[in-house]
C-alpha cells in the first residue's frame, strides 16, 4: 500500500505540534485519475460524503417528482445539517406531508450543533428528537422512497428495497462492486469503495447532463449551501465562497468530496486519522489548486492557513496545508 | 526521524476506518529508556500533561505551605477539569482566600464540558467565567505563587517570575534545555521537550521520596482523580480503576503521561495527529502492558477495545490498540 501523504499541519508558535496524513484523488469525467496523493485504491467508507448517491434513487425512481420535492428538500436529502430551525422546521413539514411523525425516522436523536437550537432545547428542558439528527433529511428522503415503493418501515435494513436501490446506485456511479458496508452513525448502511471509485462518481456527477438525477442533486446542494450543512460549517462557508459553482460534502472520519461541473472533475479525499479540521483544510487547498476557490476569500482563510485562537482571544498557531498541497 | 508507529485503530463493521500513529517512551528512574515506540527524540509541546511540573515551584518556593494549600488544591493545580461545581466551587473559594476575583485569572472563559454545569449556565442565560476554564486550578496556583513572590499580576508573561520558575523546574526534571515555548489554550507558556525528556521527568516523579514536592503533587493527583479531570473523563476513570496507585494526565493534541511509583517508571506519549480518543486508548494499552491496569476493568474497556455506539444505541465499531500496543 502507498503510504498516506502529510496534508495538514498544526503549528503552535514555532513548533509543528500535530500533523494529518491522507489520500486524495482528482478524477475526470472519463473516470481517469488527473492527480492523486497516496493510494487511490484505498478502500474506505465515504460516510456522509456519499449522501448525494444515497439520494439518487429518490429521483430515478420517480418518487421525488411524484411527491413534488423542492430543491430545498433535495439539498436536505444530501445534508449533514446542524439541527438549526431552518433544517428541522423543513424536515418536520416533510414528515407531516408523508403523514409520518418523528418516530418513523430510524436515525437516533442528536443534540443540535447549532447553538441557538441547542440552547433552546436546554432552556425548555427538552431532549433532542430524531429530526435534530444531522442525517434527518437523508432519512426523510429514504421514507419518501419507501412510501413510493410500497415498502415497509424498516428502511435502514440492508435488504430493504430502499437500501438495495442505494447500493445499486452506489455501484453504478463508482463503477465498482462495493466490497461491503458498515452501519453509519444514523443506522443506515454505508457502502465502501476505493477513493478512486468515489472520485470517479463525483466526476460523473460533475459531467451529468441537465435534468439528470445527478445534476438535480448537485444543483440543489449548490443552490442551498445553508441547508447542506449550516452556519459555521465548512461545506456552507466554502460553497458560498464559490458562489454556487461547486458542490462539496464532508463525511465523518475525515472524508470530503467535491463536484466541479465547470471542469467536469470530481475529488475524493480521506484523512487517515479521521479528523475533520484536516479534511476541511485539505479540500480547501485542493479547490484552490484547481482554481475554483479564491485563496484570499475570508471563508477560505477559515480553513486554509487558519489562525488557532485561544480562549482569551490570542492567536497561538495556525492550521496549514502541508507541502504536498501548499 | 523515526516514523511514528500505528497505535490506535478505529474499526467500523469489517473495515479499518481510521488509524492513529504516535511516539511513546517508558523511562526508568535513572532516566534510561525501558521501551519506546517511534522516536524518543521527538520535540513536542506536552500541553496540560506538564501541569504537575508547572505546579512544582508552588511547593518548592514554600508558597503552598504558607497558604496552607490542601491536597485538593494541589490536585486542582495539576488539573484539566470539566468545569463541574466540584471544581469551580473550590477554585472560587481559593481565589477568595487570595483576596482575588475571576478577573485576576489570565485564562479565558470556557464553556464547561460537565453537562449539568453547562446546562445550568445556559438555563440561567449566563456566560462562562474564567474559573470555568479547565486550567483555572493551575492559574489559581500561579496566582498563589505570584503573591508569595510579591510579583505582578501578569503571571502568564514568559519573563514573569512565576514562568521563570516554571521553566527552571521543567528543565530540571526533564534533564534538558527546553528549545522554547508556545502559548497554550489558557495563555500560559508551554515549554517544549523531547518525549524522552518528559518520560524522564515522569520517572523522576515516580521515584521521588516521601515529602518531596514531586511526591506531594502526584499523591494529590492519585488521591483526587475526580478533581484532576471529572466524571466521564479518562484520567478520572483510569486513575480510579488503578485505585490511586498511578497518576496519569492528558494533554491537548494527543499527549498523555503516566507516573508509576510502584515501578519507579514514567511514560510519555504523543499521537501525532493530536487526537484524544487515540491517546486515551494508547495510554490504557501501555498501562495494561505494564501490569498496573486490569484489562477487563470496566473503565479500561471504555478506552481500550471500546465499542463505538451510534445515536440509536447500536454498536457500529471499536476503538482498539494497534498491533504494536496490543
Amino acid at each position: 500500500m502507498t503510504h498516506p501523504v502529510p496534508m495538514t499541519e498544526i503549528r503552535r508558535g514555532e513548533f509543528l505540534e500535530s500533523w494529518h496524513s491522507g489520500h486524495a484523488v482528482i478524477c475526470d469525467a472519463g473516470g481517469d485519475i488527473v492527480q492523486s496523493w497516496g493510494d487511490p485504491s484505498l478502500v474506505v467508507l465515504p460516510r456522509s460524503s456519499s449522501k448525494m448517491i444515497q439520494a439518487l434513487p429518490l429521483i430515478t425512481s420517480g418518487a421525488a417528482d411524484k411527491a413534488g420535492l423542492s430543491t430545498e428538500q433535495l439539498a436536505l436529502a444530501c445534508a449533514s445539517h446542524t439541527g438549526a430551525a431552518i433544517h428541522t422546521d423543513r424536515v418536520q413539514t416533510w414528515l407531516d406531508t408523508l403523514g409520518l411523525s418523528d418516530a418513523a425516522l430510524r436515525c437516533g436523536p442528536q443534540e443540535p450543533s447549532d447553538l441557538p437550537a441547542r440552547d433552546g432545547l436546554i432552556r425548555a428542558v427538552e431532549t433532542p428528537c430524531r429530526y435534530h439528527n444531522n442525517c434527518s433529511g437523508k432519512h426523510a428522503g429514504f421514507l419518501t422512497l419507501a412510501q413510493h415503493l410500497g415498502a415497509g418501515p424498516e428502511y435502514v435494513e440492508a435488504d430493504h428495497p430502499v437500501q438495495k436501490a442505494a447500493l445499486e446506485a452506489f455501484e453504478r456511479v463508482t463503477g465498482e462492486t462495493s466490497p461491503g458496508f458498515a452501519i453509519d452513525g444514523c443506522s443506515a448502511p454505508n457502502f465502501a469503495s476505493t477513493l478512486h471509485g468515489m472520485a470517479r462518481a463525483m466526476a460523473h456527477y460533475a459531467a451529468s447532463p441537465d435534468g439528470s438525477a445527478e445534476r438535480r442533486l448537485h444543483e440543489a446542494m449548490r443552490l442551498h449551501p445553508d441547508l447542506v450543512a449550516g452556519e459555521g460549517n465548512a461545506c456552507t462557508h466554502l460553497m458560498r465562497a464559490m458562489e454556487g459553482r461547486v458542490a462539496i460534502k464532508t463525511g465523518a472520519e475525515g472524508y470530503y468530496i467535491a463536484i466541479i461541473p465547470e471542469k467536469k472533475l470530481g475529488v475524493a479525499l480521506k484523512i487517515v486519522d479521521g479528523t475533520t479540521r484536516a479534511s476541511e483544510c485539505a479540500i480547501a487547498a485542493i479547490l484552490v489548486k484547481l482554481g475554483v476557490l479564491e485563496p484570499d476569500h475570508p471563508a477560505t482563510r477559515l480553513y486554509m492557513n487558519a489562525p488557532i485562537v485561544n480562549r482569551a482571544g490570542q492567536q497561538t498557531g495556525w492550521i496549514r496545508p502541508a507541502a504536498a498541497l501548499a
